[in-house]
């Protein structure tokens, strides 16, 4: 692993990250830890701006042409092009422009899976509730171990869908869907009057799975740089397919989005994802996602990185089954770096709590009830090694 | 002027702000100068979430807390308190929070004044197309220097006008609307069926006017942190009164703004100005603008800062007016720290650009086409009197 000219070890590449010095740390799906690069790059950026403007002809533009090489650092990842990417504040803003921006009329349906982050589902209901849209949810929970989501989902559809909302990687299984197939379940359905689009809640598969959007033919995919990204919280993004660009109209709308005329009146949206950019950002942030990357990237391919990942899950895993209290959710190996498990006598929250005194950092998920564990491929087995023996004790002590 | 205990001079106060070190700045309106307290809250707590975090029961824990100190900071620059205030990445996002959060009828109206900027003039139209409703827009332009803007409204209201979009301090003229007589005409308009709400682009007017928005009455009023308040960038907020928090709904939705049960499912909308907040922002910004209110409020209350600002735009425009190729836009001495002037012979941006080169930082606006200089309570009478030479030497030299 690591780039051609000089091989990076994992012990040089944690060097880079604070985060990773003081704790043993399973949260990456929650928040990634920011290389010091990022850091200097968000203070070298405050302090730029203020010398050279803070509003100026020059650093205005400076600060366009360093936003076009932010989408373009992104949509490398994606393996698209800038051109399909929007900048958002977070995932969740992703999800809404895409939710918000369908012209729906009463009676069309929205299809969910029963997985989805509760944002989400708060939006969805919101939709429902203004536009008299239908909402259902379908059992994709049950297939983690058994069945087929993407049968589940093609029972669901109905001449009325016009939407099914999924998470490539789910949040509090860590399960992959396939989301190729997904895709074009939904795309070839036939007995829908328009074509039914999806929407994926990215948020744990951009900066860990090894993603080819345009392949999939995914309409609308929403994420955020602060989980497996390692960048700053607050920068997240979109990417609209080219197909579904057209008739997906901005509702949350500012100067980024259009093109104003000599008049200062917008004239028309803009013609790739800017068109959904609202106003103003915290700038010096973007910079730190550049930065936090361009580190992964010295490191290694996407690929690379989620076959470390992948690895270092499969250990966890496993070592987790040879603990007799400890029910891993999934019974077969991890597909990506989120491990979620179960220790039926114990109170998961205590566990947690008592694991981050003793600098191991986890979280408990809600639904279903459950302890997870994430692993980037910055993580090391002898971390793992520690996490285990540290909750094997918790359990005999909590 | 300056506190209580022991005064702050101006240029004590001044050494805080790097942006202001090494050029002539009248740009304040477009972006403030950050001051450098603020940098080291944002880098410190950048370390600070690396070090305990980034995500840990004791960061999140910890980020609400400060989340809550930055909305009671705001709140008492508008002599509110903390329950009213959304925070938001910018300006445009509160306003259009307002826009979206109405349940537009067909057939309803907006009232929009002429001096409005492209960004929400973009959201109005949109919302026009997808619920066909009816804009009208009111020429406020005309009342700069004779007429009354309260009575042009009045004369604009109908039976069907269920909402008033105006700034408070126009950001191309400086001028400075009555709000309280505005808000008490809209909410007194008897022939509507539902009251007449008021929403404000509040760009110009937080951190320059010394505001009392619950003596205003006025519904919502949006505004950023990164402009007059000299906080960074992509940090803004939303001020909901009382009476309109019930009937305006969420529109981009997510879990900071939703109370989650324990099977993890969204309950309710929270009770106060969260609830129209989404997700993960850039938090460390947050206390970027935390520190930049603090050094405001060390040097002065908002009134005094108020005061000083429109001693110096005066100082300003009656400087202008004795150039005789300038023609300042507002026939008599500005109400705020705007000034905006036309040079008739001269095309405004090589003008503005030409002064960028000789370090004066101002900006061009396309309608009406003229040069905007900002003074802040930092400003200097010697930065006004060498302005005002340098345009008289670029009149002569572009």
């Amino acid at each position: 692993m690591g780039n051609l000219t000089e091989k990076i070890t994992i012990e040089e590449q944690r060097q880079q990250f604070l985060g990773l010095a003081n704790k043993t740390y399973f949260n990456f799906g929650g928040q990634g830890t920011m290389p010091q690069a990022s850091l200097d790059a968000i203070v070298n950026t405050h302090q730029y701006i203020q010398k050279v403007g803070p509003f100026s002809g020059q650093i205005n533009s400076w600060l366009q042409s360093e936003t076009a090489l932010l989408r373009k650092a992104i949509a490398e990842e994606l393996k698209t092009t800038a051109d399909r990417i929007t900048l958002t504040e977070n995932v969740t803003a992703g999800c809404n422009i895409a939710l918000w921006g369908i012209q729906w009329q009463p009676g069309d349906r929205i299809l969910m899976t029963d997985c989805e982050h509760p944002g989400i589902i708060a939006t969805v209901n919101e939709i429902a509730r203004r536009f008299a849209v239908k909402v259902e949810i379908c059992p994709i929970l049950d297939t983690l171990n058994q069945g087929d989501p993407v049968a589940v989902i093609q029972q669901y559809l109905t001449p009325e869908t016009r939407l099914v909302v999924i998470s490539h990687l789910l949040w509090n299984t860590g399960q992959v869907l396939p989301l190729k197939e997904i895709v074009t379940a939904c795309h070839s359905y036939s007995h829908s009057k328009q074509q039914v689009k999806v929407l994926v809640d990215a948020a744990q598969s951009v900066g860990s799975l090894d993603l080819n959007l345009p392949e999939s033919a995914v309409d609308y995919y929403a994420f955020t740089g602060h989980k497996w990204l390692c960048g700053p919280a607050g920068v997240g993004g979109l990417y609209v397919s080219e197909s579904a660009f057209a008739e997906l109209h901005p509702t949350f709308i500012g100067w980024r989005g259009v093109d104003i005329d000599t008049q200062g009146q917008p004239q028309n949206w803009k013609s790739d994802g800017q068109k959904y950019e609202v106003a103003t950002s915290a700038y010096p942030e973007y910079q730190g996602l550049q930065a936090a990357i361009s580190i992964h990237q010295q490191w290694g391919t996407s690929t690379q990185r989620y076959q470390r990942i992948r690895q270092l899950s499969q250990y966890l895993w496993f070592a987790l089954t040879q603990l007799p209290e400890v029910s891993c959710l999934k019974k077969s190996p991890p597909e990506a770096g989120l491990v979620s498990f179960q220790i039926p006598d114990k109170n998961h929250l205590q566990i947690v709590n008592h694991l981050e005194t003793q600098g191991f950092f986890l979280r408990t998920i809600a639904y279903p009830d459950c302890i997870r564990a994430c692993v980037h491929y910055m993580s090391l087995t002898q971390e793992i090694d520690s996490l285990v023996a540290a909750i094997s004790l918790a359990i005999s002590q909590v």
